[in-house]
Formats: structure tokens, C-alpha cells, sequence
């Protein structure tokens, strides 16, 4: 039987991961190895420095790992001691709460970040993510009743993904859901917005009258067929391709560095 | 006279940033937006969550910008705040202590984030990082002795940045210098490494013999033309062109996603 991992970055006892499980026990065996409490924006951190922890723990009656580190430490504790002989078809990650469409996820994203460190050791990955409504309090009936469709909607991809390969070049999936996803909810697939927000510096005064500053963004007019534009305006499901290496290897590019480098070596 | 925001994530007091100072004002402006200390491994984190103190100090003389936030964070407000209506030629981040070679630097490394982040606001921007002798523990005299150096070549890189633009495709450069950097040390354009480093996980039992697990890395044999290789086998400095997007546009893979995923709306 084909073996899934699953993990997260908002901790191994959140309903997103727990819903993706109920959908997912249905197309493999799931073993599930996620931070144990939130680990937003901890990107593709590796803990180094300070040893990891890993416990058996069981969460509503299911069996779990539970672990000190990073979404990306326990991707790799996973398959390097946890699964050991066992190569996962697929390392899924999520379903994270609150989007995580354009660039700025794809670099900060710990939810994809697990998917970039699956698919930097050779394992296709997929990322899945939940949209909440902007400006509006995250109200956690909502979420009860919106976590079990993406979750549905999450297990028809993977399913699709079992039985495929990732196209050439394609090393994992991130995969958005509107907040108001349903059972037919159009798919798109998209390419990554280079940002959605317009970073925002505000200047304030403390009570001693020293400045400080909040950062904050400034929602773009969003561009169409990008994550963000069929995520947050259109209300659609997002499929954005990615691969993991950026840097550029196009030989016109090279050359012309290599020409205006070379001047550097006289 | 054109300006070079200049950052790291050392934090504003480190050598490698000082270094690259004194050679950049021959070159331009340059004004210090630097983190308060060290931010390593923050990778494109931005601290929404609490307010920034932003201080204006004295380093031996020279005026800077301390940021109590991550790299990311400093080119923000730099652009937003402190140089408001001046739109800097380049942004420059380092000189980093130990190399950020691999995609493992790309999407985790503070220095080369600073670099993404500059280059997601539209500003061409050149990370520059210094390796360390592998398996060695770092001497405070070899790094007196080769920051200087390294800056003179990081200089000389930027002085042909600032009289070209970057080749179409292009949106920054990952500069990595090897430990024995000199002035005649030969540049190569790369490619990213996917990875430097196998994930090994090493367990260990506690003094109540409860298991923990230390993460590290084995080195990977390097492959000729990344930067992982010219850096740190071949000795060569590494000039790798990156581009911030990491999404895949390619028709025929994004048709082939669509139809196979058009079956999960029937």
C-alpha cells in the first residue's frame, strides 16, 4: 500500500491537517509527522543548533508525530528515520489556515516549504492552503465548516497526483482554496503573483514620543491568472506548477554575464 | 549622485558589512539599513506582528540604520522610509559569514532574502556571501584578513552592475566567495546546487535515555558549473543569475495540469 506524509505549519493538532487525514486515509496510508505547536513563517529553517524532539502522540484517537523543529525538519526526520525504508508517493502539506498565494508565500511559507524540502530530496509535494476572508475576524465555526470541503476538494487532487507524474520541470504543487470553497468550485491553473500587498510602513509615536513603525500591505489591483487574482477575487480553486530552482540558466543570459564578469578577472 | 542601500543579516555591527562599505562609497551613497544583530536563517520573514524600532548609530564613525527586524524588514522600510523619495541604483546584502550556496540558501539564507525582497519591489539587487573552510572552526584573524579582500571583489562586481542592467530574466545576483579569496581568484557564472547536503539525522539517547536527534549534513559530491562546486571544491568565485519566480509557465506543462485536473470538477 502507497504511504502519504503529512504535515503542516500550524501544528499537529489544527483541523486542516486533520480533515486532509480523514480524505487522504482513503487513497494510502497516511503517517503524519508536524511541528508541535505553530510554526508560521519559519520557511525553509533547518534546526541545527539544538536537538529535536520526536513523540508518538495520539490526537482524537489517531496516531501522530509530534515534533520540536520546523515543518522542514520534520519532513526530513520523516523520511530519514520515521518511514526509513519506506519511500512516500507523496508528502502533503497542510491545510494551512489563511492563503498562501504569490511569491512572498512561496519564499516565507512554512506550509510550502515542507513541499520545497520533499521535493529538494527527490519526493513530488504538494502544498494546500485555505484562503480566509480579508479584513474579517477568523471565526472558528467557519472554519469547522469550510476545512472538510477543502479538504475533499484537496484528496480529488492528490488523487489525481497518485496516479500521474508531475509534469517536466514541475517539482511540487501549491494549491489555494477560496474561503467560500464548495464541492464545485472551478480549478485554475495559475501562475505565482510576484506579490499581493504593497508593503506599508506606518510611523507612530510611542507615550515618550520616540517613533516606531508597523509594516503592513496595501492589496494590489490583482492581475488575472495569477494565484492571488483567481484565489481572492475570482473565488476559484488555484493550481500553481512550481519548481525549486530559480536561478536562471538560459545560455543568452550567461554569456552576456560571463562577457561583463570576465573584465572583472584582469 | 546614485545611492546603494546597503543591508545583512549579520546585523549592522559585523565586519563583512563594514568591509563592503568602504569599498561602495567610491561607487556611490551608500546608506546602512541594517539588522540590530543577527538575523541568520530568517529567510523572507516580515515582522507584522510587533512594531519595529528603527535606531540611527555610529559604527567607528560611520553613520547607520539599526532595524530590530529581519533583513527583509530593513530594505522595506529603507525603501518606504528612509530613502523615500530616492529609489537606490542597487540594493547590496552582506557580506555574509559562510557561504549561501544551494537552493538551501536560496530559500532560507537572511542575506540572499534581503536580495529577493529588493528584487520583488523592483530594484536589482546582488547578495555576496563569504565561505568558511569547511570542518573548521572560524578564526577571527583569517576573517580580518579576508572580508577586505572579498570586498574589493564584491566591489568590482558591483561597479559593472551599476553600468549595465541586469540580462532580461534576471532579477538579482547570488554572489558566493571561496575561504582563500584573492585578488586574481577567477569568477564563473553558475547555476544554484539543489542541494550541498544529504539530510543525515543522527539519534541519540538522553541521560534518562528518552531519544532526541541532532540534524546535520554530508557533504554531497558537487557537480561541475553549480556554485556549491566553484566555491568550495573548485575555489572559484560564483556568480549565480537568479530570478524571484519560481512558478512554472511553461504551456505544455500548465495544459497537461488543466487536464488533468479539469476531471476533478465533473
Amino acid at each position: 500500500m502507497r504511504t502519504i506524509l503529512l504535515t503542516n505549519d500550524d501544528g499537529v493538532t489544527r483541523p486542516g491537517l486533520w480533515a486532509l487525514y480523514e480524505e487522504l486515509t482513503r487513497l494510502g496510508e497516511v503517517v503524519v509527522v508536524a511541528p508541535e505547536s505553530a510554526r508560521s513563517a519559519t520557511g525553509m529553517s533547518i534546526t541545527l543548533h539544538k536537538p529535536l524532539r520526536v513523540k508518538k502522540i495520539l490526537v482524537k484517537g489517531r496516531r501522530a508525530y509530534s515534533c520540536s523543529g520546523t515543518p522542514s525538519d520534520c519532513v526530513i526526520i520523516a523520511l530519514r528515520t520515521i518511514l526509513k525504508n519506506t519511500r512516500p508517493a507523496l508528502v502533503v502539506s497542510g491545510i494551512n489556515e489563511g492563503n498562501n498565494v504569490s511569491l512572498q508565500a512561496v519564499y516565507g511559507s512554512g506550509t510550502v516549504a515542507a513541499a520545497v524540502r520533499a521535493a529538494l530530496m527527490g519526493i513530488p509535494a504538494a502544498a494546500f492552503s485555505l484562503a480566509f476572508r480579508e479584513n474579517t475576524p477568523v471565526n472558528p465555526s467557519w472554519l469547522r465548516r469550510a476545512m472538510p470541503i477543502a479538504a475533499k476538494r484537496s484528496a480529488e487532487i492528490v488523487e489525481r497526483l497518485l496516479e500521474m507524474n508531475l509534469p517536466r520541470g514541475v517539482d511540487y504543487l501549491n494549491v489555494n482554496f477560496p474561503p467560500d470553497v464548495g464541492p464545485d468550485t472551478p480549478v485554475k491553473i495559475t501562475r505565482a503573483a510576484r506579490t499581493r500587498y504593497e508593503e506599508v510602513v506606518e510611523e507612530r509615536r510611542d507615550p515618550r514620543f520616540k517613533k516606531y513603525y508597523w509594516l503592513h500591505g496595501r492589496l494590489h489591483e490583482l492581475e488575472p491568472g495569477t494565484d492571488a487574482y483567481e484565489v481572492l477575487a475570482a473565488g476559484n480553486i488555484s493550481i500553481t506548477p512550481m519548481k525549486v530552482d530559480a536561478s536562471v540558466t538560459d545560455p543568452v543570459a550567461s554569456e552576456m554575464l560571463a562577457r561583463v564578469f570576465a573584465a572583472v578577472q584582469e
